[in-house]
This record gives structure tokens, sequence and C-alpha cells, in this order.
């Protein structure tokens, strides 16, 4: 069954395939068995309130295209999210377009007139906010403050996953630690609450450009956008815009009716021809959906999450021969699945 | 004209655009504006006898869909590219297809039926061969070992680039320094020959997988692949495949249309049904190739290249506010164009 899907599973949405007889036993899990195995009480749900929903016109085969976009919490971005609540209400992209579509970096929509007059009360945020302060003053030489969850619960996690059987309580600090300081465009980085977030020696903290992640288009500073404008991020994660454009959330379910457009062939990838652009036909707040589903991620304090994520940098399935020994924090994306009814 | 232009230009295939009156004069330039600037002799022509040409059949509106993958080069993977040539020759992939779109992830094409002969003559390439032998015995306190043509140019790069009037050669030293060092998959990382390689302390470097490279699919260790099947990828480098597979080439034209492909919706992305497949009309060598253009690549030894690395891991053209003083080598694509006639 395994032969030919050569190149392993990455995504944690896909559940494991089974081996045939003839395969060896697993000494190791997969990410996405780690994934599996976490218990219902690791999964923190996402209120629908905290969902943006967001209908494309039918696909050429009349196929609906639903994109479901989880907003950013505080104490990051909430100005733009703020006036994001307020264009959902206003029903303001209802009728506007995605516009471009930059292979390898940005899916981008908004009105495509730049005339559609905008809803009253909508905040012109400074760029100040495209941090936010933290109260963990980051010691590089104490990085173990970081890791109290990890600290706390070795003990559970040795007995949950029995691929750490072979590693000491300090080999796998060392391991995270090594993480924890690996990220060439800030001083730190770690997930908080179910976000990847990087950090500096200032004081200051900030979500992070990974796959998937929706933003804020702006014009040249001092502009930092309203929010009506808005991109998601479909490929390398461009880490050089982080502190430079505001994020306000990530796509968790259909981004492949993002990822998977025609490229516009205009400077920037804009789409040249209006016929070419798609329609968006509504964008709600999840709250405002009937039957809405309700989404759920791992929490990134569990200790399943810190066993997929030592997975993700030191792959040790059936696969693999040479783990990685590291990971940059957008190659360990958090898993979010549909709620269980 | 740049209003709503919002998220700047990444890709280098891009031609800056034009400021409008009112806009204050760039003070440092672009990465693809450097790339502009280059002179004609930072340029390196890749031979034609180095391009693997997969046309796939015509799109939904008759379309013609050409992908061009410029092949590895020694010593890395030479004993698969062999094989790929000798399949070339052998027109084996003719009415093969694109079997497999994993969103954020790979793109994987060959023979669906898994059942059609190999041509004779083709290598079991041993596991080993995943990495190569380099003379260069990395030593990480003498790291400017690496960067000779740095400093021998440094003068002339000062001279080129104004953005370097208030950076001391120090200052410049530090900044590629700090560049090489941050691999968070190996020890170290540098581009070699216009491609970019990973190096560990043990005297072995190896080709990474960022976004467009070429490798070849594999079965259970110590099962190496063939070179028949093939797969790109699309998505954020998934570097933790590296030394675990096989890299022969990168994508160098034309990846927009594997990566805008519907994504398939069975286990790992595999396309459920026949007709979802994407037939391949033919796959040769650029020799074999009628009319086929001349690509060309900025040395990766050039002045010019320095300056356009520099440029991404620290922008500072007009809508950057702050610089990320960093980037990971999967962020800074090597400049590949077609040759002016």
């Amino acid at each position: 069954m395994i032969k030919k899907l050569s190149v392993l599973v990455c995504s944690a949405s896909f559940a494991a395939l089974p081996l045939s007889a003839q395969d060896a036993k697993p000494e190791y899990l997969s990410p996405p068995e780690i994934v599996a195995k976490a218990k219902a009480e690791e999964w923190v749900a996402i209120a629908p309130s905290d969902l943006l929903v967001m209908d494309l016109a039918p696909d050429a085969k009349g196929k609906a295209r639903r994109v479901v976009i989880q907003l950013m919490p505080a104490p990051f971005s909430q100005g733009w999210v703020g006036n994001i609540r307020k264009l959902a209400a206003a029903k303001w992209w209802d009728g506007t377009s995605i516009n471009r579509v930059q292979d390898n970096y940005v899916v981008q929509w908004g009105d495509a007139t730049e005339k559609k007059a905008l809803p009253e009360g909508l905040m012109t945020v400074p760029e100040s906010a495209y941090v936010a302060a933290t109260e963990l003053k980051l010691n590089m030489d104490r990085l173990d403050a970081f890791l109290p969850s990890f600290h706390e619960s070795f003990p559970e996690f040795a007995k949950q996953f029995p691929e750490t059987r072979n590693a000491s309580q300090s080999e796998m600090s060392k391991r995270f630690r090594k993480t924890l300081k690996s990220d060439l465009y800030a001083d730190a980085n770690m997930m908080v609450e179910g976000w990847p977030v990087a950090f500096d020696l200032k004081g200051s903290h900030w979500p992070t450009h990974c796959y998937g992640m929706v933003g804020v288009g702006r014009n040249l500073s001092p502009d930092t956008g309203t929010g009506a404008e808005l991109y998601a991020v479909i490929g390398h994660a461009p880490r050089h815009l982080d502190r430079n454009i505001a994020l306000v959330g990530r796509v968790i379910e259909g981004i492949e009716h993002l990822s998977s457009l025609p490229r516009g062939t205009g400077p920037l990838g804009f789409y040249e021809k209006e016929e070419e652009r798609v329609q968006i036909s509504s964008m709600r707040l999840g709250n405002e959906i009937t039957d809405q589903p309700t989404f759920e991620y791992l929490s990134t304090d569990s200790v399943s999450f810190a066993a997929y994520a030592d997975a993700r940098a030191n792959r040790r399935d059936p696969f693999f021969i040479t783990p990685a020994g590291g990971a940059d924090i957008c190659n360990i994306p958090v898993p979010v699945r549909r709620k269980a009814k």
C-alpha cells in the first residue's frame, strides 16, 4: 500500500496510511500519527466569532469554494481585526474579488476598483502595532524559562511517546532549546496559544509570515492599511514581511481554493483582465453563518504538541534515514481540524 | 501607480514598477532592481543539455503548458541524473501523468499504473549518494574562508551599490557570516555554482529542498528510486527531506503549470480518479528541442548576487520599515532568466 507513495505525508490533516503486512512495524510515530493520538482535552475549540468565512463564486464545474480564516487573538493586530469585524458586518467584501495571485508568494483580494466606500468607524492603526510588547523579557541564557510545560510534563511525555525512550530529559530539553533559539529573522521564537510568534531581546513579539497566514495590504509607509485589502501566503514563508505588515489571521480550511488559482500575468501577479478575477460572494464572521462547523487546534502547550514539534524536527518514522535535527517555525504547522460533533 | 500594490514584489522575475512623481526617490534598490542592474558578464548560461523540458497536455482553454527543469550538476545526484537522461532519451515519460498534487508540499508525476517497463541500463544508486563529500572541511571559526569573492570584491561592490555606503566592510562581512551560519537543518549553508547547498562539519554537503526543487520519489529504504517518479516542491521548503531523498534539479520556468493544478483529494494529495490526472505529452532534454531558449542564472559568486542576497536579508527599499537582518537560504532564490538573443 505504501509503495509509490514516495514522498511521505507532511500535512497533519492526513491520516497515516496502514502499513502492509510485510512492512516492519514502525518504531516511531510520524507527526500525523502523534496528532491522531492526542487526547481530546489537548484540543482547544476556536470560537465561531473568531472565524472569517469567505465564499468564492463556484468554480467552473459549479463546485462551492469556501475559505475559513481564523482571526488573530490579542495582543496582536487587534486594531485591524476590529476593522475586519466591521467590514464583515457591513458585508463590504460581497461582490469584491480576488485580484492577484503571485506564484510562491500571495493571493490578494479586495475592491479592484479602489473606489468602494469603506464603512464608517474604521480605525487608523499605527505602525507601532506591527509588534506587541511582552512581559517575557528574553534572556538568551535562560531559555528554559520558556519551557515550563515541557519540564513539568516530561515524565508523562516519555510514558506516552515511546520514541523518547532513548532520549534523556536533558537531551530533549537541548533539542527544544535548539528549535526555540533557531530563528533567522528574530532573536527567538515559540508557539503562543496556537500561533507561531517571534521575539526580540527588547521585549517585543510578533506573529510570523508562514504558509497560510493572512495579512493586510497597505500602501507605502506610514500607511498601515485598513484590513479591507487582504492577502494569504501561498509559498515559502516570506518572513521579511514580519513587522512590516499586519498579520490578522490564518487560513484553516479551504486554502486550496486560493493556492490553486491561475497565477496573474501582470506585474506582481495581478490579473490583467477583469474576467480573470474571482468573485467573492460573501464574507462573514463564523457566528453569522448557519451550520458553521466548529474547529479546534492542538494546544501548543500540550504534551502531544511537544512530541509533534520534536518529531517534525527529528523525523524517525520509517521513511526517514537522516533526521534533520531542527526545523524552522513555519515547518511546524499547528494542527487544526474540525471538531467532532 | 504603486498604490494598492500592497505587498511588494518578491520574485526576481518581475521588474520593479516605476514610482510616480510624488513618491520619494528610493534610497536603496530592491532585490529585483539589483538583479536588473547586474552586468552581462555576471550571468552564467545553462547548457541546453542540462535542461529537462516537460510538455503537459494543453489546459482547458487549449493553452500550451511547458515546464523547464534545470538538472543538478556534479557532484550531486549524478547517478539519478544519468538515469533521467536515459529515461528522456527513451521518451519514457510520454503518455505518463501528474498523479499527485498535495497543497503546500509537492506535485508528483510518473507512471500511474506502476507497470510501465523501464529502459535498460538504469543505475541503482546507493543511499550514500544523498550527500557528496567536500574538500571544504568546515571550520565554524573560519567561515570567512567561504567568502573570498566577497572580500576581494568589496571595494567594487561598495562603488556599484550605494546601499552599502553606510556599511563598513566588517559590518557587511558580519551580515554574510550570519546568513551563512544560519541553517536550522545543517551546520551551515552557501550557494555553490548557482545552487543552494547545506554543509555539515564532517565534510559532507548536499542540495536543499527549496521551492521549485525537483526530487526522486522512492519507496521505503533501502530503495532510492530510479528517477522515473519525480516531484517538484510547491510549498514551504520541506527541508526535513534533505539527505533523505535525491534532488535532481529545479524548475526554472513554468512552475505555475504545476503549482496551480487542482489539489488531489486522496491520501497524500493523490488524484482519486483517472480523469483528474494531467497527461504528459513529452519530456525531453533541452538539446533535443527545436528553438529551445537559452537560460542563464546570476552567478552566485558575483558582486551583484552578494548585493542581492544581502538585500533579501536586509530589505531597505521604500516599502520596508524594519529589515529582518537575516534570511533562510530558500528565501534567497537564485535569479534565472531567459538569455537575450
